[in-house]
């Protein structure tokens, strides 16, 4: 844990942090913009791939960006609000799963092998010992949160933590040279706790922008949104706050991936952020700091109906639309192989003078 | 060229290949769509990448679907209707663009080798001697197209020849163990002749399913309209006819494609169609036989107005929407990556007994 958080006030030393992501310069994303008209390729016909490259350079401030050393860190904790009935699978998935990624073999482990991303699982907050030997990055702030139906799920020395956690992981990414990162998550209940944030951030009705999770069917639905209603009425978090919404409806995986967010548009990595958990934090991470969004790529439309309310207020459009509603940085992983494509063509087309091909008639 | 075409009519000879196309056996895919609900995650939460699986697994009759050993073939030919200046490029682009592809230096090369991607450039048609030592394959029918404008792009004995050229790239493909294969193309031109099989596949009108191509401006793509126009009402191709509407307004390229689709579902080899030029091939191979709609996967959805059409002719979703419009075989790439993602996910992940997790509790 992060000194600095023990001895400021939270809204202050979120604010210090906050001031230190960057303004854009534009110069990049010109030099970029200009490089591109070059290659051979009619103006404009790599899409959005063009529109990932000019934004790399821009973060990263080279004229070639680099992609190649990628890095997903998934975050897991547990949810008191999971006492409710909230989801499809019991609280000791959220343990077991974070065994089966440290045995490789989890979705993201199958992903991040085919794309030569390492991924870092983080128990920020799981419920119990996991025994394990190595691998495991443990940084548990406290066995998950309380139930915020009843109350804040976290008090303010532990968002502080969460925070701080995710800072210093972007911190080290920097120091070992990542150049792409990407968020993931587990944990059984989240998209209650990601419902309730959406909710207030967006000020749409819980009942829109909540879904089935995991699996509920429809009455397990109708209880979510009633949990979520009762969690929010109780707490009463204050919509232009983003630290008080994170304390009283949010996770320690979600406080420490907002912490990552901001750490990494701080040091100029550009992150992909996942799915609907995922965009959660970054949308609290887009309160505390708008310019967060020149770092962040939104790497897939979630099927969970709360994304899209979450992405209109980041202002971020998805890669990719695969149906997917997995978590774990999933997501993150497929959009990351786009991105570094995007990098890859940038860096590796010919140009239309270096291989001697004719432009434009016109 | 595949002395068969010689000794029967096109017509007898491809509705014998199209009888090899197999009809499809579900048990392969009910195997698959079981093992999808024992792997470690919430069921149906890998959204189309779980299709992909299932679609994958009833194509190879396998119990896990294998799709490591890729090829791209890049058909490249000339159109005869680029002296009606239908294109933002002049034609001498296309073989240009062939000796940029031999040497490495284009799009679809970096995309192949980021993915793991075989990348085979096949001059089917091009308008002019390629001279290069090896990799290049010679299938040259002729040197491009007639001006569809003014009679026939092809005759009969070229069309054939130029399936035959597809249908063995097949074959040869299958041979080498290929599990996966996709199409691209290069011809300046090309959007000219797919729209005008869109037009008369679909019934839609021509203003309607034609677009800027490599870039054409406004005046520019009226005059495309008008050619095309003109093309059908000199030609009076059979809309329930596609080997008449190939012939007289298709493309080499366009021409081998059809015939690497045909011959790729006879063989039960899984095809990842590209762009717009791709999916009017792939649309020719889909009248000539419906089943081809089971072996293929859309790979993404181009930026053309016509490809929707086509889309929703051949009854299937692209994979991905990155408004690209480059052709080469680009977006297959991409698609490649998900497709095999969705194979390794299904082949690799442990399931909740091997890894110990709960299952849902409902």
């Amino acid at each position: 844990m992060s000194n600095v958080g023990r001895i400021k006030s939270a809204e202050t030393w979120i604010s210090e942090l906050a001031d230190l992501v960057p303004l854009p310069e534009s110069k990049w994303s010109e030099l970029a913009f200009h490089r591109l008209t070059t290659l051979t390729k009619p103006v404009g016909s790599l899409g959005r791939l063009e529109e990932i490259a000019v934004k790399l350079a821009g973060i990263q401030r080279k004229e070639f960006p680099d992609c190649t050393d990628k890095t997903i860190f998934t975050l897991a904790a547990d949810h008191g609000v999971v006492t409710e009935n909230v989801s499809a699978y019991p609280k000791a998935v959220t343990q077991q799963m974070v065994l089966n990624f440290l045995a490789g073999g989890a979705a993201i482990n199958v992903l991040c092998r085919q794309f030569g991303i390492e991924v870092v699982i983080v128990d920020i907050g799981v419920d119990g010992e996991i025994d394990t030997c190595g691998r495991l990055l443990r940084k548990k702030i406290a066995n998950g949160t309380r139930n915020m139906a009843c109350g804040p799920a976290m008090n303010e020395a532990e968002v502080v933590e969460a925070l701080s956690v995710g800072i210093d992981l972007a911190t080290a990414a920097a120091k070992r040279g990542r150049t792409l990162i990407g968020t993931g998550e587990m944990g059984i209940g989240n998209t209650t706790s990601a419902s309730a944030i959406t909710a207030v951030l967006t000020g749409k009705p819980v009942a829109q922008i909540t879904g089935r999770g995991t699996g509920l069917d429809a009455s397990g639905v109708n209880r979510k949104i009633e949990v979520i209603e009762r969690a929010i009425a109780i707490n009463r978090p204050l919509a232009s706050d983003p630290l008080d919404i994170l304390r009283k409806l949010g996770g320690l995986e979600i406080a420490g991936l907002t912490g990552l967010i901001l750490g990494a548009a701080a040091r100029r990595i550009a992150v992909v952020v996942d799915g609907f958990i995922s965009t959660a934090a970054a949308a609290l991470a887009y309160a505390i700091q708008p310019r967060v969004g020149d770092f962040i790529f939104a790497g897939h439309q979630s099927s969970e109906p709360g994304h899209t309310a979450l992405l209109d207020f980041i202002h971020q459009r998805p890669l990719l639309d695969l149906e997917m509603r997995l978590g774990e940085g999933t997501g993150s992983a497929l959009a990351m192989a786009v991105i570094e494509a995007a990098a890859k063509l940038f860096n590796e087309m010919a140009t239309f003078t270096s291989a001697g091909v004719s432009g434009a008639v016109a």
